[in-house]
């Protein structure tokens, strides 16, 4: 479980009810609480925000966002640390037993893009081939992951103008109604109208915005890891000194884990 | 067809009359459904934007715009791994019987830019010229579409402007004519005014946004697919073994379609 | 006449009009027309956006805006498949007479860009040089019309902003001098406060903005038809065979235009 | 004197005061003026406009800004087509005299980074050291030059959210005091609440702004100036003929001046 | 303590209480002091922009982002300049002492960047080796510091969007309790409702905008001196002259300090 994800959630909503609640006990007329819960608006807003996503990207991709939306409740994956561990110990591996012998390594290793790039260097590919390949293959990662962070940074700015398409519909039928003789249920009518932008608002910023904010920073870390990967090509293939590849992959690491990644 | 674009039309703008005969059934008055339907608002709000569209963009531009508008109904293009398959097949084929048969291919292939570039090849002209001239023809092609996917964009940022010029026409008239011994029409005079904002915003988000947005992923998709076959020119006119070419090939594949491909 | 242009202006401004004679249609007083004209209000919005466009840029730069103003109503701009044309003739002369001939073509030509090119050809510089120098003309015609273009944007960003300066400063005085006792001239108040915005977002959505993006699409145009003559250099003092020439050019066409280009 | 933004400057505002007066002059109530000007009000939006802005940025920097204020009132730098005509003399000297007799022409030159120019190429520099050192020298006036600009910008971004604080605070005590029994002064705190709004939208579209965006393009105008000094380095060093010098130089000019340049 | 921070902080507040007082003062109601204080409302802004915050980025970032929220009232870095100073002592004592001698110096050093590129060099890494190890370790740095600005920017647009959600509520609430008889304490509960817009542009505009600027700023500023020190190793692995050095590093100083680093 992520937990910094799933306490913003009911932190965030468990804010909003605490609002609601403090300001309806000043009036002490616990009935209110309906007028915060109106399926027909809630189904306007959200509905309407899922066709005009379904209209911009293709099922698949949607399908695929969707999935990713329940990935950003699972565990962080592991940072770049962790990565560099592993490479400085296929290095030293390459560098005792040379190219011949990564083979018995691969299955050892955690990370997938490490054991692809190792498996690639002992079938004997040059190094410009191989960067080509984990290249081609880090845009293509990107392209799916940057499809879903979209698709969620879209409905982030549908949602607000849904809601405020059904504050107009509500507005619309409130003034055509509006009985000048008795007041008393146009403010009803009126906080009617307003639940579509409370609730277009409140999806925007904070389901949907957070996630496509989270899926664009994940995406953005593993490509990290993968250029790091990429740079210790030659490392690996060119049996260097694991004491020279440390001063290098030692710049991707933050000065303050810097001791425990080169003690590892 | 394309499903998701016509279920999402269809799905979209039903939750909006939804939502609209929801708060109609609770004060019973179905006369006022026709407050939803004003053809000279239609036409100012439609209009205007169709105006400033013709204003800002070349007449032929905009013309293929609403053919674009169009071709978002038909089927999605056949994704990249479908180009993969015969760039493959391609590669077998020039490896066998070598550069100078590869014309009796060509007629064989679905994809007319594959088509072009092993036409180039069999040709005889260098790699580098090959990839200039695709390059070119990727641009090209690239630059229409992006006029046709900008128009909509465009008209996605207008037609709520001149909603709201319409609303404030509205509200200008209602104030001179507000008469304050009866406010009766007062009511349905907003109400008027505010049915060109409506418009605006569902013209904006439910149909030139997701236009814009289908379009512009259509375009970087079809040029992805182009660059792959790019990619696959010194492949090709190398007669590189085809074990080496699904090694690189396979990189621009989504990880759960690489079986498919590799075995295709 | 740029036929799109003028009718977009028409068309758009007519909308607009008949929008408010509809709605005065219902009311049946003619003399309302008079609300929408009001020269002080008219005044306050344009004059204030040209006085900080003449404090944000030279005074020379925008006089060369105003003057293309009245450009976008003119003919557009030759697309590029008449100077591809054009280029391939000059390809055919250089071919058959040589470089030193090609004086004798440069006064046929109708692209004075392509006459400058053709002079440097025929000049000896060497074809890096020509490519330089091209560079350059091309850099330095996009930075005025990229100015232009800026200057239109940049009012459209202006003039609803001062259209809002306008109604508040018309609110404020509204607010002061509002006699609760008669209300009645609260409304043509307002009213006069609102015009305000409904010519600053006219100005910028049917005025400022369109000329700006047309403006910047034609740059583009000019821009893409003069890198085009820029690659065509090396084919035109290398004497290519025009066959070659044709391959390499047809790349730039539209798909529908090819035929017509290669049999011109 | 700068003109454009003196006039500019004395227009806008002129403008803004003669929309107050007319408004004004139809009710006839001179005292009203007074509703307009209201310094508790300005300080709040301009003070707390500027204590965002020294949170925001260095105090040294903030000072930079404010004296590139009063520098915009000053006549604009000296077109790129002055700077040329130096150049190509320059140009002629190193051909008639030789680089070692650089020196004698440089108190002569206006420019102070031609001055610096001839001076690296005198003391033997590599013409790539002299660009290397040049490119560093342009990048540093332009770091300093853009912080200038952003800080206004920010300061524009700013202020009409101050505007709005300021009348959200009015509305508040307004709404708190309102006496139901008699609503006579309640128009006039509404209008004292909106006076922030009013000074915040006309500090940022009036002043702000187009500061911005004046130095901002005095700015690259300057850069434009230094790039085109960089490019002719090896023109001086490399002795080259003026008339070849003249063929490359004349690029950088708009066609409408070419003439005078190149007779000069 | 960063002077310029702590006194906008003061400042600025200070004006908007100021600001309040002012009105109240009219009035002479200081009870009115307490409108201003809410402390649910302040917590459903406060409280949700950081839910959502916690929602978009890991937990870890979120407390470096925290941290450096303190940093920024510690004292500015080092300007640029008083690096170019230690690199050249550096440059100085290289072409002196050699190579070889420089470990003695790196204890003298108090950039801690110059300190790990002086080791290096000491250690006989090539240039190229040295500068690739130094641009990753100005990416790793950057990235980390960008993050920290980023977190603040997201709160700054999250905070209003929140402010206006409470503002919804409460006006939801109002109307539904709405008693047009006595329609007295409808004003408190309107302004109930705006404090929550209130606190969110405060919170954006005066907190959390300018730390992400100042944030922002003081990362472009290292990164800066850092590339300074990046382009000055092959002047020290080179043992340039002192005098050739200065012709070079001057370039990154601004004209005004020039003589002070010279002479220095």
């Amino acid at each position: 479980m992520n937990r910094s994800t799933v306490v913003g959630f009911i932190f965030g909503l468990g804010l909003v009810f605490l609002a609601i609640y403090w300001q309806l006990c000043k009036i002490l007329n616990f009935a209110l609480w309906s007028i915060f819960f109106n399926s027909p608006s809630f189904l306007l807003v959200f509905g309407s925000t899922m066709a005009a996503t379904f209209i911009s990207f293709p099922l698949s991709e949607v399908m695929g966002a969707f999935r990713a939306f329940f990935v950003v409740f699972k565990k962080d994956p592991p940072e770049v640390e962790s990565n560099i561990s592993e490479i400085l110990y296929v290095i030293e591996q390459a560098r005792k037993n040379g190219r011949g012998a990564l083979d018995a390594e691969i299955p050892k290793l955690d990370n997938f893009f490490l054991r692809d790039t190792v498996q690639l260097i002992w079938e004997g590919y040059h190094d410009q081939e191989i960067v080509d390949i984990l290249e081609d293959r880090i845009a293509t990662r990107l392209r799916r992951e940057r499809s879903e962070s979209d698709i969620f940074s879209s409905m982030a700015r549908i949602s607000p103008a849904f809601g405020m398409v059904g504050t107009i519909i509500g507005l619309m039928i409130t003034l055509n109604t509006m009985d000048p003789s008795h007041m008393d249920n146009m403010g009803t009518n009126m906080s009617l109208a307003l639940i579509t932008t409370f609730y277009g608002v409140l999806l925007a910023y904070m389901i949907f915005k957070p996630i496509a904010t989270k899926l664009s920073r994940r995406m953005l870390e593993e490509a990290f890891s993968m250029q790091v990967i990429r740079e210790s090509v030659p490392m690996i293939s060119g049996r260097w000194h694991p004491i020279k590849a440390k001063d290098f992959l030692v710049s991707f690491v933050r000065p303050g884990k810097r001791e425990e990644v080169l003690s590892g």
